[in-house]
């Protein structure tokens, strides 16, 4: 194949957090692509920036940075990918977004490539949208159990990390860590704000702390990132009954989410099958020997690819139900890595086979 | 009352992380106590500390420690737990036990005075037990909706602080925080394991990180902290059928655990007369306007008396369950308030009303 039949691929938000890990995997990855151009907002125009190894100008993000191109991917704040994404797919760019803005749209598919590839080919309105952040460090794993099971419910409890609000949330947690080293917060006298000047993204110090709110809120209570949870694996999965709990809580974790996993399925479960099923599945680790202090957390999981699984275990309570605990990496499997798995799999749509 | 006629009281192990914080109530409650004696092991012997604003000094633990007491608490390791207690109420000394030797057994009654006082009055052995702090954290506010709605099942996952560990938690976390504080950690090259030297009590690095395991191994790939969130409620709310499905995790969080419950009760539940049941509920603090940033964190909570209840929601898929974030000082109502509360029920009992 030579270069030139080779799709073309804009980065919307190349200079953003996941807009960097992105650049990242386009250039350790096996290259699809012809032309890679860099789009963010008119204040970092004209900046350069290195991808697959070569300087290259982000350029700002108009109607014009769309010329050419066949597929772009959307990595901006949700206002920018609700205006923009229809405009470059009016111009008959396949657009792979990662706002909250069209998960839930009918006709756009969400997509897990490891779950559902063939969604990926049926976008009536040019645009394929990539799940979240904590519903991509869930889906894989359950998915594979699923296949084999049938699930039908799943009580979740997350840990999430500081990175998935951005460049500004990592920020936030780095100062507070400075903040708060070699003071005595949280002895019985100890008081976080206090100590800590800035909040940043997060409605509460998050330094030696958990807080449990993530998102906006919504009806009764809820917020949005729980209610992605529940909404998200149903569309992915094709399950529009199944039932979904959820706790969403964020947790002094630079990168990398953790979810705690009651799920509950049609047939009998055992522990040994699954983890021989959880070992073989796509985009899984299995890790998973906690006698010998085996078991995934955030640190373990923070620049790679996969979900990492471990302490799987049959609920004592219920045949049918397992207990788990799933770790990945928010940046990459979470956010840049699913995106660039789906324009691959556009660009592969859009390549003849030769 | 004079105080000749007021019960003596032994702390046995008044020296520890909840020793010290015990005899901090001690001093702070309303007084009902006629001798108090301090009791440590033979290395702390001799050692001054104070209790109700006078100094009193560390006697060794041994068979005399227990003359003329009639109540001793201990909060000792388990081994020295299980051969002192019996040594102790072999002398007609009530023991109020803090370790996990006890809990099981069923001439042993497991108490939390806001729930099941009366249950202290019956103990064949002499001792009382007192549950594990995660479980504590749990129990005040689940009972009061228990008396309302009939609980059936519980689906929990912690958030459990570094002090649970005791004085070594609190220190490792302390040390591993100092070194991770401006370093690069969880971006996508940092290793935790190349900054962070120690691990004391915990087994993987617990500064910006989560850790899903506390306790030691059980069977089938069980913890004995999460084997215990589900006979110890069990054992108090006197529900030996109720199911409990668990995940114990570690965060780096000083003092203060937290647990995500999916609760699921007999009858149709509301939002509106959760929030009501929690509001009046002994022992409990409803806090819960997210929309203001009111939900309780860790930070909140450290230092007061009360578990603290927010993020209450009725389960979108079933209208029998309720989705809530429970936080609480694991070394007061944790531990050591749990005790003192038991201990003075029992010195209620002993002292003819007057
Ligand atoms: N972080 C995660 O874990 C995660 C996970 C899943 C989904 N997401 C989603 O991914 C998106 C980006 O997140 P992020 O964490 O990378 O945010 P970020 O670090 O704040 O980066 C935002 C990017 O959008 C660009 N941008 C902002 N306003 C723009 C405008 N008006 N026109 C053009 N470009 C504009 C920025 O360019 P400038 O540098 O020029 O301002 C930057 O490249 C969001 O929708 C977020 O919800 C994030
Ligand atoms: N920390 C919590 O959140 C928590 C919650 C619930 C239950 N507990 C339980 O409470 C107990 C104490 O925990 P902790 O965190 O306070 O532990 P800690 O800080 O290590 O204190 C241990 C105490 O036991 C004493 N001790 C140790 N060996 C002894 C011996 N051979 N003879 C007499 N005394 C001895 C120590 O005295 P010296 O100073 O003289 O060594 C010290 O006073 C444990 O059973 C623990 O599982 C703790």
């Amino acid at each position: 194949m030579t270069s030139e039949r080779r799709p073309s691929l804009a980065v919307v938000g190349a200079t953003g957090a996941v807009g960097t890990v992105l650049l990242g995997l386009l250039s350790s990855r096996r290259d699809v692509w012809g032309e890679i151009r860099l789009v963010a907002s008119a204040r970092s125009a004209g900046r350069t920036l290195t991808v697959r190894g070569e300087p290259a100008e982000v350029v700002a993000l108009r109607e014009e940075a769309f010329d050419g191109i066949d597929v772009a991917v959307f990595d901006v704040p949700d206002p920018v990918a609700a205006q923009w994404a229809p405009i470059a797919a009016a111009k008959g760019v396949v657009v792979v977004d990662n706002s909250a803005v069209f998960r839930p749209a009918e006709d756009v598919p969400l997509v897990v490539p490891e779950v559902n590839a063939p969604a990926a080919r049926i976008r009536p309105r040019g645009i394929v949208a990539s799940p979240n952040c904590t519903v991509l460090t869930l889906v894989n794993g359950l998915a594979a159990l699923h296949s084999e099971y049938g699930l039908t419910e799943l009580a979740v409890a997350s840990y999430q990390a500081a990175s998935d609000a951005g460049q500004r949330g990592v920020d936030t947690l780095r100062e507070q860590i400075r903040q708060v080293a070699g003071t005595g917060v949280g002895e019985q006298t100890g008081d976080l704000r206090a100590v800590v000047t800035e909040h940043g993204p997060f409605p509460a110090p998050l330094a030696l702390n958990a807080v449990p709110w993530s998102g906006s809120a919504r009806a009764d209570g809820w917020s949005s990132e729980e209610l992605g949870l529940r909404d998200q694996p149903r569309k992915i999965l094709g399950l529009p009954d199944l039932r979904v709990f959820a706790t969403c809580v964020r947790i002094p974790v630079v990168t990398g989410h953790s979810l705690a996993v009651h799920a509950v399925f049609e047939r009998e479960v055992t522990r040994a099958r699954a983890q021989e099923i959880l070992r073989e599945a796509p985009g899984v680790v299995l890790f998973d020997n906690p006698e010998a202090g085996e078991f995934p957390t955030p640190n373990d999981v923070v620049g790679t690819d996969p979900t990492w699984v471990g302490r799987v275990r049959r609920s004592l309570d219920d045949p049918t139900a397992l207990d788990l605990f799933l770790c990945g990496d928010n940046l990459r499997k979470g956010a840049a890595l699913n995106i660039v798995q789906i324009a691959e799999l556009v660009a592969a749509e859009l390549t003849p086979a030769g």
